[in-house]
């Protein structure tokens, strides 16, 4: 089994090692960053590159697809080497999966019509505007698409699938050896968790850019 | 304020991920991945790599030290150019943190001697045995030095020490960014909330190596 993760300029990193650092624990898999080329690829910050070991074209045919979202993905979804990929891939995987922003990809690529499905909370509406059917669950699974909220929640949609393909006792011995006993310092992770004041702000900024954080 | 975050053959790329991408949306902050060389820097699955933007050399004297862990960290305990310059480095720094068994690192270096702090709970032991005060505490501060439990723990610690700089709101708009609101599938994520058979079996393996996970 090969679990293709794709990376592409200014994706977000947690996007894509949250999946990597759980679902890429499944035995007997080959986990392969895969970008259009090999090489560094940044994220959004700007402050880290990981390494596309592959290009696109040398994984035609794996498994699990793994998309990462990012404020960097509004130029991609006009990507059309990427996007006929996707759908290419998604032809033969067993799961084509997303986290955060990464699930519009896979929408402007036309996999999720009329599915049910999730992204960061800021992009639901665009999620929807592209022919998917957002909720607001942290993990969404209709049939062999899994696609997970904002940027985290591809750690919970990793160990969902780890333990759906390789069973809940390996998903719980992951979760143990990575020490995924959360207690973050604030309640504030969702918008009806978080002070108004601040999702009014990011609401009003109309677009998602988690690189906003930083000049607040 | 400079963030260096260190990188060295087979860390955990959770840990180095989990407080860049948290720590690192500090306001007026640079995060900066540093190692021996700069390059690629292969982490514990080898299925991935993260640039090291700069040498530890360029870097001598960082605000805020990042140390990740990995069962790659064995043979750095006895590099003395690492822990040369973790010592150096933290003569100058505001806070000197680690994740996982990044704290094995500070305590080899002679910094946390006497000190309470925590790591990977299969390495608390081992923190002993150089000198610190282990606890089961996820995320420990003693002074200046903030050390985070194993693999995930470091989104806990990296969110925790950015409100303590940049203030609770400021927190609170980078988890909600990150959609950090977890919703882990099992409750297996420490020793004594995990299946015993689970507990028992890698306290059995001796030493921590989290990439048996694979071939369990």
């Amino acid at each position: 089994m090969q679990i293709a993760i794709v990376l592409y300029d200014r994706f977000t990193a947690l996007d894509a090692v949250g999946p990597y650092e759980t679902l890429g624990r499944l035995p007997d898999a080959e986990t392969v960053f895969v970008a259009e080329e090999t090489g560094p690829v940044r994220a959004d910050t700007g402050d880290l590159a990981l390494v596309a070991d592959r290009t696109l074209a040398e994984v035609p045919a794996p498994g699990i697809v793994v998309v990462p979202g990012g404020p960097g993905q509004t130029p991609q979804m006009a990507n059309t080497a990427l996007l006929d990929w996707l759908r290419a891939a998604d032809a033969t995987s067993t799961w084509t999966t997303s986290v955060c922003t990464g699930s519009l990809l896979l929408a402007a690529a036309g996999l999720l019509t009329g599915r049910r499905a999730t992204s960061h909370w800021l992009a639901l509406d665009h999620l929807a505007h592209y022919g998917a059917r957002p909720t607001g669950e942290r993990v969404v699974t209709d049939g062999k698409y899994v696609t997970a909220a904002g940027v985290s929640a591809g750690i919970d949609m990793g160990l969902t699938l780890l333990g759906r393909i390789a069973g809940d006792d390996h998903a719980r011995a992951v979760q143990l050896l990575t020490e995924y006993d959360p207690q973050p310092p604030y309640d504030a992770g969702s918008p009806d968790k978080a002070p108004a004041h601040l999702v009014a702000e990011f609401r009003g900024q109309g677009r998602f850019t988690l690189t906003q954080a930083r000049s607040r």
